[in-house]
């Protein structure tokens, strides 16, 4: 029995996705489009209304909530501030939404509507305080400590994968060095496979052949051969194993949570990464950081964004 | 006119002391003692038994609240599960206080009492998010996000000194490598300056003189050469300020406050330290995570823990 339906939509660089959802975080119906190049807003918020009566039709509930999950920074106000991967800049997306359809609207940022997922719904249920990592392309993170998620002072904490793990490491996409991201972001896994191969072209076979050539080597490469039984690729998932762990440590002594969940692409892709670095904290952290400390696989995955948005919007 | 006194209790490797504290953070009255080698609980317990009533009577209120910090690791019931400068293991100092006293009685650990105090009445106060980070010999820090001080789930929150700074960098003196206490410890900054002093022998008159013997440079010794012009030292502060620079970009892009605020005896010797690394932030942390953000020094210095338990005590 569920009686507290909400609709939650994710707005990303590939599709746009309406979906109800039950109280227990369960995708009941959906709808999606895909996103294509530089999407107009007006045109982004015509099928969200439109997929929203008729998905939302099937709850047999005059007007759930709605939660949406952007791809890109969003304002407390519900404006998104940027997206790049949608060319978006200062669109104001949670009051055009609320005056299209007529009510209550919550607008959030992507990765923060996955990590409410994980915790309402997922690898989180029950906890407190947990930190939920998700490494794809980029790193991206949440924090719920005490029962609080935490938003920050201008809405933006969580940005996990920018914390300097390597100080005057290498460059990451943002302006620091040495960033978590740089190091485990499946764009650095990429780039760090492509100069060990560059640096041991002896080595480099098993990558070469997964990717055909060695400008086409991806995370996806790595674990491809990594599962092959190839050496080289071995070896990055261990450092990558170590990064993380090291990167787990920080996260652990710094908020002290009861569980870590990782995931995202990269996870997908190299599951095992989640015991190996799970296996580094364990022998670096604090002893009171450890205590009582689960490091486990994100249960959610794809849907994590929209069921996130309808959660929030049921709760908020 | 200040009505809501309360008494602090700080319970240090080198003092314990009583302080009666006003509802503005000021301390009215004060008693102390040394803390001695190894000091029995019960002796401590009835020196501040003696000093609440007699430092408490100047309050005319007949049982102010007690707060008591420590400098080791306190669990949510009040127990010291561990104070190395003590000696302690397991003291259930709040159940023997709330005995002796007759009265309700908070513990907690020293750093989240002087974070409190620079929250309430610091360098802090008006702000809901704040990172506090107290560079002493060790590094400590606090976390207050959307109006909560982060406790984590076994009490041991914000422990920022302990979080990776270089990923298999300087061994730290907990069992990870390239913490940001293994870089600007007070510890750290005289490892590093004995390591350059043996480097290079012919720069390191400065600090040679300063301390007389290489093997006795201490933070103290690379402050006074520093002020002296010393150019050793002074790449030594530079470099010092570059790490902690690096850290604050993690801190400000992880948990995006309004106000990080830095203390601790370091600060207090190398001010110079909280403008070279927030200049250091500004160049690397995202955007978002630098919009409203100040890097404050630490307003209240050595009274901050028995402030700081004194208004908890007030508050909880």
């Amino acid at each position: 029995m569920t009686l507290r339906w909400s609709l939650g939509v994710d707005v990303g660089g590939t599709k746009i996705e309406v979906a109800l959802v039950d109280g227990d975080g369960r995708v009941v119906e959906r709808d999606r489009r895909p996103t294509g190049a530089a999407p107009d807003p007006a045109g982004v918020i015509a099928f969200i209304v439109g997929a929203a009566r008729a998905v939302g039709a099937g709850s047999g509930a005059a007007a759930p909530a709605v939660g949406v999950a952007v791809a890109g920074q969003v304002d407390r106000a519900g404006v998104v501030r940027g997206a790049p991967n949608l060319g978006w800049r200062d669109v104001p997306l949670r009051a055009e939404l609320e005056r299209a359809l007529g009510r209550r609207v919550l607008v959030v940022n992507d990765v923060r509507a996955a990590g409410w997922a994980e915790w309402r719904h997922g690898a989180g249920r029950g906890s407190d305080d947990l930190v939920a990592l998700f490494i794809g392309t980029g790193v991206g993170g949440c924090i719920v400590s005490g029962g609080h998620m935490l938003e920050g002072a201008g809405n933006s904490a969580g940005e996990l994968g920018h914390t300097t793990l390597v100080a005057g490491g290498r460059p990451c996409h943002c302006r620091n060095r040495g960033c978590l991201e740089a190091y485990v972001g499946g764009w650095a896994i990429a780039e760090r496979a492509r100069e060990a191969s560059r640096a041991e072209p002896a080595a480099a076979g098993g990558l070469l052949g997964a990717a055909g050539a060695l400008e086409r080597i991806t995370a996806e490469t790595v674990a491809a051969a990594h599962a092959a039984g190839d050496p080289l690729a071995g070896r990055l998932v261990c450092e990558t194993a170590e990064y993380l762990g090291a990167g787990l440590v920080s996260v652990a002594n710094a908020l002290n949570p009861e569980r870590i969940i990782l995931g995202g692409g990269v996870i997908e892709g190299l599951p095992e990464l989640v015991a190996a670095s799970a296996a580094v904290a364990r022998e670096r952290a604090l002893p009171a950081a450890l205590d009582g400390l689960a490091v486990l696989r994100a249960a959610l995955v794809v849907d994590a964004p929209v069921i996130g948005a309808a959660a929030l919007a049921r709760e908020g």
